[in-house]
């Protein structure tokens, strides 16, 4: 049996590709944001409790401090390892949790349950500032674009450490960006 | 140029192998477990705030509630997924980080910030009773496994709804287990 070398070659590099790429934003023909099934298995970079940013704000109130779980693409963790920001087609999510204390063998300390809401924050060249969010509520399948006049937009650009996001509360990731260069020392 | 087939197949293979395999245990020749060098890039399960296990319980003290973030390997995450348990080979990650109130924009809640301790659970037949517990400290590049007669293993033998393991306090596997009639309902 033969297979030329060019037959070959695209097969591996199909397989490859599969695992590597694919974790950009994608939109519906309205120019929704569809929410990315398998974010929860994206990079976690930090989780808060009681933080609170934009839209998700009213889930402080009932004296239950939520959780708020980031996590990013790999392929956008990957590029911002190397160079200390982000790429074109980062995608951050944003799940808000809320939190129980009394449960099972637990007395102390609060641990997550339900989700409350998802937000998405997304690098894209098409945006006019070039980063956009997005709330899907629960569990929605899509989300329409916040508006660019939105706190949200105005706040991580003042605030954000590093190019419109909170690298300052990502713990892993704040040495990375001060050894590229990249971490607005204001921001801390 | 030429090159044959299974030279080619070779290369292919070597390099999806990378990306998908290789994450279970790793020892030294005395036995000690190697600290999973990319473990904050496998799948988040959790993280608890003011939430004790073992040998970290001391972090409490200072009244600054510590945050435990949980991660696993993703081979044993797909194996949970299809199946509702642990395979052989199952790594659990425990990563216990300091946390702190005022900093750059945050004026309430808490969020992460040094590491305290790291922990491991591994699954392995060539244990005893199948899981042994391992702790590195702040940044042990590798650790003894902690005596069987310790806490831990008699907690999680009684307490954890699957396998030894706190799926309980893992909102994403719940109701995987609970479908896969692997839950333990009195761990609720």
């Amino acid at each position: 049996m033969r297979a030329s070398f060019g037959v070959v070659l695209l097969l591996a590099s199909v397989l490859i590709g599969k695992v590597s790429a694919g974790d950009g934003p994608q939109y519906t023909a309205d120019g929704k944001l569809v929410r990315p099934v398998n974010y929860r298995e994206w990079i976690f970079l930090s989780s808060g409790s009681g933080m609170t940013y934009g839209p998700a704000a009213e889930a402080v109130r009932d004296g239950n401090p939520p959780f708020d779980n980031v996590f990013v693409n790999p392929s956008a963790y990957r590029s911002f390892l190397a160079s200390g920001t982000w790429p074109d087609q980062t995608i951050f999510m944003l799940e808000v949790r809320a939190s129980q204390s009394k449960g099972s063998i637990n007395n102390g300390g609060r641990f997550q349950t339900n989700v409350i809401a998802i937000e998405a924050e997304v690098k894209d060249e098409k945006f006019p500032g070039k980063w956009a969010f997005f709330a899907f509520g629960k569990s929605g399948a899509d989300a329409k674009m916040i508006p660019a006049t939105a706190d949200c937009y105005s706040c991580h650009k003042q605030n954000g450490a590093v190019d419109n996001t909170f690298v300052q509360f990502y713990p892993t990731l704040i040495e990375i960006a001060k050894q590229k260069g990249t971490f607005k020392r204001t921001a801390e």
